[in-house]
């Protein structure tokens, strides 16, 4: 019976692992890449990279790569888009595991943040071994999530007194999410779409490539602030290529 | 200057710190420790105790404790109830500080989890600094929360493809706070509150004690298995003398 551990690596530097991640890495036999095209694929598989040198011992493990497959730009569609993209992920990861994974051997995939947000790879090795490879185990290891670092940089707690936090993305933010609720994380943006809202009374704590050497981090009143973040997401897309952000919006008590 | 280091703990054992919690640890020269009273009190200090046996050399650092205020039991008047207990926990740790930290030292509390969820030190710092010590500085050293670890065990994650998450407390899911959405982290509870809400559609992955040896977890459909968790939760506050416990709620799409 061979096993995949889903590895999270946090957001970004080496620092964030967890001892359980290092310990599982440390066992690994193969670890599986798949390689994004284009924007941030340099950061991610440098981050990869940096983690695996700092960890694991050069010779004890195999990389297996496959270049991850496209996904269609969505509209409408978002939900068919992703499951197609699934689908594909699903079969790709599935034969990586059969060809390469030997019987009793220890594989993994390392994940951006924690693997239970906003990532594919648990529904994917749900699917794997339903379809494919039903002896197939896998064991979920957690990661700090980007949310979390925004937070801590900003020295901000997540929720207010005995209150809720929403965690949402740009697109549900923009169809009105975020109304009614006190502290908000908005991710999945990457075009200023805190712009576009209705915000008098919201506060903004926004960060970008956070725990890299190029984190920015601006807050403030959005009304006063979106207009430099906004040019700063236009301006860091310009420079890098791409951007990664995400930020924490909190309501103002009335008279507060 | 003196610094204070705020280090997430994780949710229990010293395999969920991070290596920059870890580093932290290693530069403190006090541990501040508010003790609590009565339930879970073992538990939390063995758990510190734990952490800091692996990670620190004995002898690199002193530990200064106080018992922690005690909260009046709350009713409609939660806020007031919480703000008077802030106050008299802020007066108590800027003395603490004031007493011990050295012009130049490192400080650091240990929180249970992140320090940004369902925790008071980030907002008792700030008021540290405003009211008492203003040379203070601070960090915020995140940490793997109780969420993370219960989706990780249960292998399911924290979203559906697309939309939100809440995070909530069993307090607020009773006023109706989950109704509407898709994926509810509930915190706080303790007394079985999943008994009491309307929750035909609605799955339940539960679980108490996680990352600890007493770990238990329990999901399915919360028709079918709410009468179960309910005395899982009385039989082990009977055994324990409290409980910790948290659980997801996933609506199940119509027809699916
Ligand atoms: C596909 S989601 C993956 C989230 C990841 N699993 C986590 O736990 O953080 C990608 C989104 O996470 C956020 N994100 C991830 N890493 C980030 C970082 N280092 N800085 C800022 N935002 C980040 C951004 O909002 C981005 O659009
Ligand atoms: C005051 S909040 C602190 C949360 C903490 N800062 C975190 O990040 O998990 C305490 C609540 O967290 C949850 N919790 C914390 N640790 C837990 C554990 N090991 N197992 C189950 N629930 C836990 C319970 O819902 C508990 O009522």
């Amino acid at each position: 019976m061979s096993m995949i551990y889903l590895i999270g690596m946090g957001p970004g530097g080496p620092e964030y692992l967890t001892m359980q991640a290092i310990a599982a890495l440390r066992k690994l036999d193969v670890v599986f890449i798949l390689e994004k095209d284009g924007r941030g694929k340099e950061a991610l598989s440098e981050a990869r990279r940096q983690i695996l040198d700092t960890y694991c011992e050069p010779g004890t493990f195999r990389i297996v790569t496959a270049p991850s497959p496209g996904r269609r730009p969505a509209g409408e569609d978002y939900l068919d888009v992703v499951a197609d993209w699934h689908q594909r992920k699903t079969a790709l990861i599935a034969g990586m595991i059969r060809d390469s994974l030997r019987h009793g051997e220890i594989g993994g995939i390392l994940v951006w943040g924690d693997p239970a947000l906003y990532d594919s790879n648990i529904a994917i090795l749900h699917r794997i071994r339903r379809e494919h490879l039903p002896a197939l185990r896998f064991e979920v290891i957690p990661g700090i999530t980007s949310a979390q670092l925004l937070t801590a940089r900003h020295q901000v707690p997540l929720n207010e007194i005995g209150e809720d936090v929403l965690i949402t993305t740009a697109r549900r933010m923009q169809a009105g999410s975020v109304d009614g609720h006190s502290s908000a994380v908005v991710m999945l943006d990457s075009n200023a779409a805190f712009e576009r809202i209705d915000g008098d009374d919201l506060d903004i704590h926004w960060g970008a490539y956070l725990g890299t050497e190029n984190e920015v981090l601006v807050s403030g009143p959005l009304r006063e602030v979106r207009g430099r973040i906004a040019e700063l997401v236009a301006e860091q897309k310009q420079r890098h290529g791409w951007i990664l952000d995400i930020y924490l919006l909190k309501r103002r008590r009335a008279g507060g």
